[in-house]
């Protein structure tokens, strides 16, 4: 633990975004909808410090304080593109083999949903997984970078569940309905900024229970591997999002089930499953 | 020739959008950039006519005519989501069974060029295929729409070049890269809106020579079928872009190498291969 905390001062002090408004230690940012009107803020504690400008530009805080209980949480970033890293701890390969790149695939952005949304099961789904994943919130547009150019192209953090139906991911084409469905995308509740996303705690519950408990240290690709790997190809846009990859193995959903997805220094990203 | 000619006046007469400013017969409309500005236009043989407003919702005619040859055509809508079904002509299947519901894949809004941008191929590309097609695009919000419902889902069509990376698409994990490198969706030159998306010969050329030449009226799931079956899963928004599949076979393009996608009734999307 107190490796994990001098990583993090060491972050911080590298992340220059960090300015004297900005209080010591990670800051966490929300998105969220109050009265039909979109901000983000920071939170603190449970109360919310509207803020104004870009967030991933300059921005400032103003004197507007919101309770967290009077506000919608919405997916923390108005994300364009959703990329997500499959098979990356060994703790969740079976019997495959660790790859020689990272295999990646695409989720939309209408999957997306914040924190405490309910995962809405279409008719026909019938084996609905989850997956608890650290989730990388791109913060500038980063296109062929390197492997040490990569950091500085990652805002901050997030919690994400990358909800899966496993009869479809094994039946069809590609993984499409099986990924991205509409709300197959729970993240959030908050973005984490001054972490080391190489080193945060991973942990998924449903109804309480412990179910999935690695740390991204055990990342097979690492953050700065897969964003590098990722702009060879695709250029990367402020809010764009990344899933990591999930820890060990998952098991089927049922209606009501409520799935809890932390990432430590992040928060709880909570969501409820029922059938549409 | 002349059933197509009367489906394109029935689907004139049921299309709601057309007013009394529109001309008659199929309508183009173009996006463009013009001194670092973007605006859509009404294409009228090689001038554009700027409109002002919503595309999808009201919009208007202005008195502002620019020559097509003074701006740059930038991909007809600014898409959210960009999806894509795969072996959906019984003549590029090859020994593949037809499948009894849509192949669907996701490409980025990244991926996206207009007409006379360059297709880039990242450097370590070494195997990568035209696949001309006709592109849907997507005027409305729609989510679980039946199939008699989804034309209304339709705004218009376009044409559409899913470049793609055989090697990757053979090897990777998922169809990533192979699909949704910058520059792998070229897609243009207009919007038309009026014509009968099932039936509109698909014609793509590569240095001036056919490769590909099929109606969609081949097409294994009609464009009713596509729109309602994604529908169900993940919810079509203004702007979105569907390819609806490529005919026939594709060989590998080399860089300098032209192509040519033509859409009767869209025009001509025409791009260039070069190396990164």
């Amino acid at each position: 633990m107190r490796t994990i905390l001098c990583a993090t001062a060491a972050m911080l002090i590298a992340a220059s975004g960090a300015t004297a408004q900005e209080p010591a230690g990670p800051v966490k940012f929300v998105r969220y909808q109050l009265d039909g009107r979109t901000s983000y803020g920071v939170l603190e504690g449970e109360r919310i410090r509207e803020i104004e400008g870009d967030l991933f530009g300059a921005h400032r805080p103003t004197d507007r304080w919101i309770d967290l209980a009077a506000v919608t949480l919405l997916p923390p970033t108005d994300a364009k593109k959703v990329i997500a890293v499959g098979l990356n701890y060994r703790s969740h390969l079976g019997e495959r083999p660790v790859a020689a790149y990272p295999g990646l695939f695409a989720k939309y952005p209408t999957s997306l949903v914040g924190s405490g949304a309910d995962i809405v099961a279409p008719k026909d789904a019938a084996n609905l997984h989850y997956e608890g994943e650290m989730v990388l919130v791109i913060g500038r547009t980063c296109s062929d970078v390197t492997e040490s150019e990569a950091p500085a192209c990652i805002f901050g953090i997030t919690a994400g569940n990358d909800v899966s139906e496993r009869d479809w991911q094994a039946a069809d084409l590609q993984w499409f309905r099986a990924k991205s469905s509409d709300t197959f995308g729970p993240v959030g509740p908050a973005i984490a900024r001054g972490l080391d996303p190489d080193n945060v705690l991973v942990e998924t519950r449903v109804n309480g229970e412990v179910r999935q408990h690695e740390r991204t240290s055990d990342l097979i690709f690492g953050t700065a591997t897969i964003v590098s790997y990722v702009s060879r190809y695709v250029t990367l846009e402020p809010g764009d999002l990344i899933f990591t990859g999930t820890p060990q193995q998952t098991r089927a959903l049922q209606s009501g089930d409520v799935v809890e997805v932390e990432v430590e220094g992040v928060g709880v990203l909570r969501n409820t499953v029922r059938r549409r």
